[in-house]
């Protein structure tokens, strides 16, 4: 398995059609018990007019928000699931790789951006950040929704690096898993400083079945603005 | 046992003489190996002229600031162990429970307070951290260690509440182990908003044996500041 962030698009666009299954399906039990509704809560504390979901994946947050009655646009790498979103959302969607980010003219800043579960690379992710800061308008707020570090970090050493990617418990449909880059929650917050980001607060939504949180929540302001 | 604030304060003074002697030789290997210098560290990144450690127990941190020029004044509610302090430091100390320390008239204001290992209790926790907001000069810190939520939690639920204390590990002189109140990093956070600062880094140090973090460090300011 190579270590870079490239590697995790080409997985993606392996598993579009899969994955693309197992949300529909609400086949992924932390998501359905507890995640989707925790981030869903945290976007809705300060419901925003115009949201970007940025890594949205096939869509399916997004259309939930935009059923709400606010305008989101969907960004992802993977042209498959970028598909998907257009078939069905209200919302407006485009293929964009973090990467190319900063080559994407966007004509208006947003409320609130969020990255649910969708910051999976090391560069790639420091590239969403860091774009993100100028795509807010004054108050916005990015919001971030990732494995919690503490309970992914598993046996191995609680260091910043790249682990090899699995995809244990979902069906053997999904192949070629990627890799990912495991930041402690230090490493988090070093990348918010160095995207000139501050902390607002960190939820732990808690799983009612293991009592240890399902995912952790990063909510930031652009350094700026306080 | 009792889980209240005040037998925190009952058990310190049954325990005043062992834990001097154990700090004094050394005998807690987290704090040896890791968690001294991890607090030193994160205060001299912006040397204070004036630093308060309140909860300074038997007085190590503050002689050891204090001999690198820094004016240091500690607090710390049991008498027994601001007596051992006196007896050895450059620095100033007073007796006072958190709970008294709005009673307390200080002359002057820090620029770093410093709560190492001593936010032990529920409201007396809060209190101090309340406390500390008015006692700060313009962009002072507050720098909090403790234990690591996710290391310290063991099996038990991830939840706020009262835990029942433990001498596991320490000699056989240590007696009625205190109780303490578990707080996970939401809810730290959660207080920190709630006093009116503002989260600028956390810090996780690393264990070199156990390679998962030794403590957790937070470091805030005042909202006002930002």
């Amino acid at each position: 398995m190579l270590f870079t962030d490239s590697e995790i698009i080409r997985s993606w666009h392996v598993n579009a059609a899969p994955w693309t299954k197992a949300i529909e399906r609400e086949e992924i039990e932390s998501r359905k018990l507890i995640t989707n509704q925790a981030i869903i809560n945290v976007i809705l504390e300060e419901p925003p007019l115009e949201l970007l979901d940025l890594g949205c994946g096939e869509g399916w947050l997004a259309r939930e928000l935009a059923s709400k009655g606010i305008n989101v646009f969907g960004i992802d790498a993977v042209p498959e699931l970028i598909e998907k979103c257009k078939q069905r959302g209200d919302a407006n969607f485009v293929v964009c790789t973090y990467e190319n980010l900063s080559l994407l003219k966007l004509d208006k800043k947003f409320d609130s951006i969020v990255c649910n579960f969708s910051l999976i690379g090391k560069e790639s992710s420091e590239l969403a950040v860091h774009f993100s800061l100028n795509q807010l308008k004054a108050n916005g707020r990015l919001i971030i929704q990732t494995l919690h570090p503490l309970i992914a970090c598993g046996d191995l050493a609680y260091m910043d690096g790249w682990r090899p990617g699995s995809w244990s418990g979902f069906s053997e449909d999904f192949k070629e898993p990627a890799p990912w880059y495991f930041r402690t929650i230090e490493g988090w917050c070093r990348l918010f400083e160095r995207s000139k980001f501050r902390l607002l607060s960190i939820y732990e939504p808690l799983h009612p079945r293991t009592q240890k949180p399902a995912s952790i929540i990063f909510e930031c302001v652009p350094e700026a603005d306080l």
